[in-house]
C-alpha cells in the first residue's frame, strides 16, 4: 500500500478523524436513521436511508388517515394540500418562498412541464441549451419537449467550459443540473443564471444532487425555474415524489403542458373546462400519491430540523478527508478524482475513475461499504452529513486501500454485471 | 317513511338479505380489510379500504427493502421490475396480455401519453371525440394534448347517444371512460371499438371506475389503448400510482412524448441520446414510486386471490339490492335513480339525484355512512364486493330512510360546504 501523501495537507490521522467525530454538530442525527448493521453507505445520492421518523409517519398514515379515515382523509388530514404543504417546506431547504414549490409526480414529468412552459414563454427562440453528459433523463426530456412541439426548436449540448458563452439571443432556456450526477462538478447557479438573463433566456435548475447536501439559493440567484427528485439527500423513499420550482415573477404567466384536474382552478366543480388553478397550484397534474408524499415529508421535516449551514459545512468537510485519505494511496493503484479538486466548491460525492471501477465497486460491497458504478469507468461515493460520521469515511478509504492492495477486483464473482446497477 | 314498492319487485325482507350473506362466495375477503369500526363504507370507488396485507408489505418494504437493503434493492428486491410485474398482475384483472400492462405515474399524465401517442399514429386526422360529463382529468388531458401539439387537432364532445355515429374519417382517437364516475354508465366496450375501428380511429378506455369491479375484456373487445387508476376498486392506496395498456399490435409503433430514462432501452448506460425502449417499457417515465407501487401490488394481489366473475356479480346484486331498497320510499322523498335502470349494465356505484345531495350525504356522513358528494346534486354510493355485505347495503338505505323521514339533512351544520368534496 501506497502511503504518499497528496501535495496538499500531512496523513490524517485516526486521532484527527475522531476528533473531526466529537466536533461534529450533527452527530445526534444518525441516530434518527435506520442504517443496516455491517454497512458504510455510500450511496445516499442515489437513495438516501430510511428516516426512524419516516416509520412512524407511514404507520400513522396507514392505519389512521388511510385505514380509520379512508376518503374523509383528504379534508381531514389535509390530503389535498398535502402537495403544497411538503413543497412550502422543501421551500426552505432550496432558498424559495413557500408559494413557489410544490410537489409532483417524477423529476422527469416535472421537467417536462417547465421545459415546454419555458419554451411556451420564449416564442421566437430557437435554442435549448444544455452540456453533454448532463443527467440523461435532464437531456431525454428536452429531447420529449422538442419532438411534441415540433415546431422548429432543437437542442445544443456545449461542454461546461463553454456554455456561458454559447447563450445567445435564440436561447429559449438553459437546462443545467446544479450538482453534476457524476463528477460533483458545481454550477455558480447565481453567475449562470445571470448569463442567460443577459441574453433573454431563461433558466432551469435540476437540484436532485443539490437539496439537502449543497447551498441552494434559487432566490438569491434569482432563478426561474427549478426541479428536484426526493430520494436522494432528502431521504423520501425510493422513487418518492419529485419537486418543481417556478419564481413567483413567473407564477402567473407560465402554463403547464399537463394540466390535470389538480391543477384546475376548481377541481371539485367537476367542469368540463380546463381552467389553470392559482399560482403554484397549476403545476399539479392528477392525484397526489399520498403514501409516498408522506414519506418525503418526513425526510425534509427531518432536515428541517438540522441546521443547513452545519450540513453543508459537514458535506466539505467529509468530501476533503475522503479526497485526502483516497488520495495517499490512489495515484499508486491507477485511482484518480474526477471533478473539482480538493477544496473547490462541489457536491456532496465523490468520484474517482479507473478502468477495473466496476468490479472494485463490487469488492467494496461484498465489504459492506456500498458506493455505485457510473458507466464506463467511475465509482461514486455519496457522503450525507446527516447520518456519516467522519470515522465511515476513514474506514472506507481502507477498505478501498486493501481491495486496491489485494487487488480483490480480479474475482471473477466481482466482474459479472447485473442488469441494473 | 313511505313504502310503495318499485315496479320491479316485492320489498327485501331482512331475511332475503341475510341469505345473500349466507351464500355469498366472497364473505371471508372483508376479514381481509382493516374497516374502522361503526362506519359503512360506500365510498370505495372514490378511494379503497386498507387490505391488511398493505400493512405488511409495507412494512416488510420500508425495514427490509428500503431500511436494510437500501440501493441494492433495485436488483435484490427487483424494484427495477416492480411497474412491469405489477402490470402484468393487473393485466389479468382487464383482460389483457402481461406485457400490454405498466404501472407509471398518474392517469392524468398516462391519458397524457397515450393521446399524443395516439394522434402521431393517426395523421391527417383532426378530431379527438369524447362525451361532456366526462370525468373531467380525461377532457383536460386532451386539451393538454392539443395545447401542447398546437397543429389543428380539436376535441369534439357528442353526448353518449350520438357518439357512435360521430366517429367519423376525420376522427383520430375516441377517448370513453368505461363507467361513468358519476352515473356508473357502461359503455359496451366491444361496440364502441369496433365502431371506431370502422371508421379507422383507435379508442382509449379509462378504466378507473372498472378494473376490479366490473369485466373489463380488452384483448376481447379489441381494445387499442387503456388508462386507470390504482386507488378505487384495486385498494392500492390514497394517489396510488396509475396503469396504461398498449394492446401488442401497437407495442413497437407507438411513441410517448413522455420518454423519460425509465423508458430507455438501455438507462443504465447513462447515454445523452434517448432510444425508446422495447414494448410497454417506454411509456414508464421517470423512476417509480416503490412505497406506492408495493401498495399497489398488496391491493392487486387481493384481487387476484378473488374469482373475477363472482366479484362481478356481488358487483352486480349490491347494486340491484340497493336499488330496490331505496326505490320503496325514494320517490315520496324526491330522490331519483341516475344512470341505469335497475338490471341494465352498470358499474359498482348508485347515484341518486337529489337538491339536497350536498347536506344529505353529510348527514349520512354523520350516522356514519360514508357515501359521497358530485356536483351539482348527486349522491354516489360506491358498492365493493370484496369487502361490503348485503346487510351494510340494507343499513345503508335504512340510515337514508331515516335521513329522508326525519328531515335530517335540513340541519345546519350539514349545508356548510368545505373545500374539499
Amino acid at each position: 500500500m501506497n502511503s504518499v501523501p497528496t501535495p496538499h495537507h500531512a496523513p490524517v490521522t485516526d486521532a484527527a478523524v475522531a476528533a473531526l467525530d466529537a466536533a461534529d454538530p450533527l452527530a445526534a442525527f444518525r441516530a434518527r436513521f435506520a442504517l443496516p448493521d455491517g454497512v458504510i453507505y455510500l450511496d445516499g445520492n442515489s437513495l438516501g436511508a430510511l428516516p426512524r421518523d419516516t416509520v412512524d409517519r407511514l404507520h400513522h398514515v396507514l392505519h389512521h388517515e388511510w385505514g380509520e379515515g379512508l376518503i374523509r382523509s383528504w379534508n381531514s388530514a389535509d390530503w389535498f394540500h398535502a402537495p403544497r404543504r411538503v413543497g412550502s417546506k422543501l421551500a426552505r431547504l432550496i432558498g424559495a418562498q413557500p408559494h413557489e414549490v410544490v410537489v409532483a409526480d417524477s423529476t422527469s414529468v416535472n421537467l417536462f412541464k417547465l421545459i415546454v412552459a419555458a419554451l411556451r414563454a420564449r416564442p421566437g427562440r430557437a435554442k435549448v441549451l444544455s452540456e453533454p453528459g448532463n443527467f440523461p433523463t435532464d437531456l431525454y426530456m428536452i429531447e420529449s419537449a422538442l419532438r411534441t412541439l415540433g415546431d422548429g426548436h432543437r437542442l445544443a449540448l456545449v461542454p461546461r467550459e463553454a456554455l456561458a458563452s454559447a447563450i445567445d439571443d435564440d436561447t429559449a432556456l438553459v437546462l443545467l443540473t446544479h450538482v453534476h450526477y457524476k463528477t460533483a462538478e458545481l454550477w455558480d447557479m447565481a453567475a449562470m443564471t445571470q448569463a442567460a438573463h443577459a441574453r433573454g433566456a431563461l433558466i432551469l435548475w435540476d437540484l436532485s444532487h443539490s437539496a439537502g447536501a449543497v447551498e441552494v439559493d434559487l432566490n438569491g440567484a434569482g432563478a426561474d425555474l427549478a426541479v428536484g427528485c426526493g430520494y436522494k439527500f432528502l431521504n423520501g423513499g425510493p422513487g418518492a415524489p419529485a419537486y418543481l420550482y417556478v419564481a413567483e415573477r413567473h407564477l402567473g404567466a407560465l402554463e403547464t403542458p399537463l394540466g390535470g384536474w389538480m391543477g384546475h382552478a376548481r377541481p371539485f366543480d367537476f367542469v368540463d373546462g380546463y381552467e389553470a388553478g392559482p399560482g403554484i397550484v397549476r403545476f399539479q397534474c392528477g392525484t397526489p400519491p399520498i403514501l409516498a408524499v408522506a414519506a418525503l415529508e418526513a425526510g425534509v421535516d427531518l432536515h428541517l430540523a438540522a441546521d443547513m449551514r452545519a450540513v453543508v459545512a459537514k458535506s466539505r468537510a467529509l468530501a476533503e478527508l475522503f479526497i485526502d485519505l483516497v488520495s495517499a494511496y490512489g495515484e499508486a493503484h491507477g485511482i484518480t478524482l474526477v471533478g473539482p479538486p480538493r477544496g473547490a466548491p462541489r457536491g456532496s460525492h465523490v468520484s474517482f475513475r479507473h478502468p477495473e471501477a466496476y468490479a472494485i465497486v463490487q469488492a467494496l460491497i461484498a465489504r459492506g461499504v456500498i458506493g455505485d458504478f457510473r458507466a464506463p469507468d467511475v465509482m461514486r461515493f455519496g457522503l450525507t452529513p446527516l447520518y456519516l460520521r467522519f470515522a465511515d469515511v476513514a474506514a472506507a478509504s481502507q477498505h478501498l486501500a486493501q481491495v486496491m492492495a489485494r487487488e480483490e477486483w480480479r474475482d471473477e464473482r466481482f466482474r459479472v454485471r447485473s442488469a441494473v446497477t
